[in-house]
């Protein structure tokens, strides 16, 4: 594959090649199992590195009318692989199609274009499998930071002697909880939970346990809506009815929710984690899906646009404790959300604390060529470039690490494009400071 | 008019001309009226042709300041020319003026620029339009398949004799039937309707009918915002309420309309018909050119975002009756919605059939070059190009068949863009391969 | 800095030294303290003159952490000059560094770049700064009418006696009149307000007194989103109760503020008033920012998208009345909002008025290089480009006048890209009579 790829102008190439390529990359939120990483695993086949564990080309594949048989279901691996072999062509235009050239020719030196035929090409990439692991793949992409999404309660020593791996703490089942966790909460820290205090508490020691193993960022994915009920001052009967094991009704739900939230991120403040906020996602479609492939099979859809003065409110509330925000990044679904939310990190802000809340790159369907440079040139006009987080793959497949070489291509492209037009100035040295910040030292200053 | 209109790189051209520029015509919705095309309608001067069916150009002269009268009211022909001729200097930008040009030059042989003296043009039109009529207008432009808007309980016989010609059903009227719907259609079908069964029944006697005369594509507008009610088991009795000529709250209209476009989806998926969801228009704007223009008058508006998890419960529960899904096209107004629409296509599915829920092309007030860039560069992003069902005009105007020559001109600049940016690859077999299915095959698989 | 700034091809550079550059500036709508012009306002240094009054510049530094102390806090003027020259490197991409750029060029003869010891430029700056005053600035910038907002019960003497100064009147506080301001009117008037035509008699009375000295465009700021309720014949009752200082409920205070807005629109379409509709702003965001830096401090967000059905229902009713629609300028402040705005101009006409409902400059947070060309690309497709009214600053800085010039530039580069790929035609009559109308023309008709 061209090493230019994506690199339309010299002044393209200098900046990506002189600043972004050498950086290190920190990948400060994805779904990787820690297992696989501790346990260097090894894979039998291109499909069990390459296919199965990314819904991304499970949904291309579905829209091309492909079996689910051979997507999900109990085809063997080598049908599978042929399904997506097949589809690749197909696939023009998608950026699954970059990605996929990307993986193959950096990870396994095969290139994909022309195609040629599939059981050779099939040996040919096994090849190239048996010879990598978890770990070597982490050492060809210059993983300096990976943080796999993990739950409050989960067992935090695989973490313990890895500086490089640290949890990303994954908060969705903080905000109702149930019986079952709050009883394993309990048992995990000695406290006996009651009341709304001893809740926190308990979850406070989690997160000094967090905080202990390098756990600096947490993730709240606010879905299908997102709204924020003010404190009334009746959580506490509500936590101890749903601690019993009630059923709250809807209302009483986002009360005790918009609560505890405000409180986990009062906690996040506190232990200097950045919060998260993936917000716009409709996880309910087709419920045949579900049922086939499971709660993360890639039929997930963008939902409406977010209710500002929701976030704003909930923000305001958070900054009126006295532990005050947290860093906070928002991850819009909706690319309709992205000047609302590049807006919005310059309407909270704390003294010596640069991008108190800020946005996050380009999410999940909206993470490609097009997605990035919108929200990009959104946010260099609505907020301050230079303070942008980066680059995080939040991905199952641990080939995707090569996005975060797509982004700084991406990047330094649109740079160059600015600095064309007179809308940057053409000076290496502000350039280059810029692209070092985005595409590391930004994330890095956050492990402190 | 230069034959490279728009076509700015090498690529463009030959893309254009290779692959695009030959393609017969699908026009697999619009609002022609099927007896101007039977009995080949001759015009008497170049305003009944160009301008009287062209609620666009009438929009563009109200916001220009034209007096109504020489736009809808009692001015005759020639003044009503002169009012558009006048009026096209200021358009620089807006798609009607490339429009004009092209249908001036490719149907006229006459060229727009630079303006003349506006008696002479007219005199030079009206000679062109002498030697056409409806047939050698579709003629010129390829035709192969045309299917104006027909209502449920039209006369079909018209369609008859005529393979070029087909139905393609508005459903709009079906949501909640009037009395004197139900009559019609008790009558046509010889089936007393009583309750909703009768009426489904009835229904699907005349989806036979349409079937039987090429109809392959029904359409819904779901207008001013689109709810969709989960069926409560109580339709039967607001419909026979509704048969009664009782009045329906508005709760219980969006219930049983909900439950009525539930069943007509499915009744459209054991027909092989694909269902069109025209989304996002505000029909209601002003009262006064309502009553002088009409319905179709040409100032509706664009509408609100629309809401996804509606979309998708609507979608959800079509999918599980027995029929399962229809091939469905989702027509949002507001470019907003783009991605939402897009991405929507990954989440239902069906084994064998491509593109089961997928995006139409940029509709109505979007359908204009940056509309369809916008449509273009999401959906590739977001869904699979290479599946896309491509244009259709959907215009009341014969004229507007230059819109497929301009919708492939913009196809092939776009594609062009992305091979010399490096996000699609150089290679001919697959750019035409996207480029015939889009601009021909996949509508007419959508006939078979 | 270079004269050829964002000017990219010799068409651009042709378009913008022939045309546009020339034109005096309309600025029909700004914050500026009508005192400072009046009194031709000198400044002590280049603080007070550049960032005390910006509050976009403010906001920037906050995101970058800078301690409030030095942005509005009790530091000096040079150590405020400091923090916003070391946040300069900061910045590029953003639209403060261009615009900071030629607020320096242009009006002081001093170069941004390279960037120099932050002390002696401030010397240099101070001298360039006691050279000028508010007059002298106004004839550097070619200002032949500017309008600050005045509220209606504020002395109009300061704009007896100057021809380039007007009031554009704030109409914010009279769709819920407070006690105060009913007494204050009533007194001005010499009209008791016990009824609401009590209240609508002194308002006329007002605007003829406005109207006298100049004024010629209202404004209202429709904020934390915009619901419009039809009159339901009760707001005489709820009115008495406002006036006698009662407390309305908030469906009553839709009521009758909607009620109140309808009859000024009428009385603006009497007055030869265009009308602006800031809509779309989240003015609640930080409380604690807000207590800190007052209530236009910079913190305010990019509310949600707006209501297209409550702002056609307005519009609608409005036009009812027997006066008609005045013209109406609409201002989202959410980008996704542009192609619903562009297209209600299409919606509402009146006989010989060119755009009657119409679509204002890119707006606030988004009035920068990328919100210009997403605002006239979308209007040139959805609307008639030569009808716009082109740019007005919004802005409580006199440096901020530079940012008609940016308009300019970026008008004329984005229309030379236009005629580049072929969508405008290559006419430098038509161009330049376009250009023209947008940065002159169009707003000078409406001060008649």
């Amino acid at each position: 594959m061209n090493p230019d790829f994506l690199l339309d102008s010299a002044l393209a190439r200098s900046l990506y090649h002189t600043f972004a390529a050498g950086l290190p990359v920190i990948d400060y939120h994805n779904h990787l199992k820690p297992a696989d990483l501790v346990s260097d695993r090894k894979y039998d086949n291109i499909t069990q590195l390459w296919i199965s564990a990314d819904p991304y080309k499970h949904r291309a594949m579905r829209i091309l009318g492909v079996e689910e048989r051979r997507i999900t279901g109990d085809a063997d691996d080598y049908e599978k692989f042929e399904a997506w072999y097949e589809s690749l062509p197909r696939l023009i235009g998608n950026p699954l199609f970059d990605w996929s050239r990307m993986e193959l020719s950096r990870v396994m030196g095969v290139e994909l274009l022309p195609f040629g035929d599939c059981k050779t090409v099939w040996d040919r990439l096994n090849e190239a499998v048996r010879e990598t692991s978890a770990k070597k793949l982490l050492e060809t992409f210059n993983v300096e930071y990976s943080a796999p999404c993990t739950a409050l309660c989960d067992d935090l020593t695989v973490f313990a002697h890895d500086d490089t791996l640290a949890p990303s703490l994954r908060g969705d089942d903080l905000l109702l909880p149930t019986k079952a966790l709050l009883e394993r909460l309990g048992s995990l820290t000695g406290i006996t939970i009651r009341t709304p205090e001893d809740y926190l508490a308990a979850v406070e020691k989690r997160l000094d346990a967090f905080r202990a193993v390098g756990c600096r960022f947490s993730d709240h994915g606010l879905d299908n809506g997102f709204a924020y009920a003010v404190d009334d001052g009746r959580n506490a009967s509500r936590f101890a009815r749903l601690a019993a094991g009630e059923e709250l009704d809807r209302a009483e739900r986002l009360q005790l929710s918009s609560f505890i939230l405000t409180q986990l991120a009062s906690g996040y403040a506190r232990h200097g984690f950045t919060m998260q906020i993936h917000i716009g996602a409709q996880r309910k479609t087709s419920t045949r899906l579900r049922t086939l492939a499971g709660a993360a099979g890639g039929y997930a859809a963008v939902g409406n646009t977010s209710d500002v003065s929701s976030l704003a409110a909930f923000l305001d509330a958070v900054e009126s404790l006295p532990a005050g925000l947290p860093q906070v990044l928002l991850f819009p679904l909706n690319p309709a959300d992205n000047a609302v939310m590049a807006t919005l990190s310059g309407s909270f802000s704390r003294d010596g604390v640069e991008a108190l809340v800020s946005q996050g790159p380009a999410w999940w369907w909206c993470d490609h060529y097009e997605g990035m440079v919108q929200m990009l040139s959104t946010f260099a006009c609505h907020s301050v470039l230079s303070s942008f987080v980066g680059m995080t793959t939040d991905s199952r497949s641990l080939l995707s690490f090569v996005r975060h070489d797509y982004f700084r291509r991406v990047l330094c492209r649109w740079m160059a494009q600015m600095v064309e037009s007179g809308r940057m100035p053409d000076d290496e040295g502000l350039l280059g400071d810029t692209i070092r910040r985005i595409c590391y030292e930004n994330a890095k200053k956050r492990l402190n």
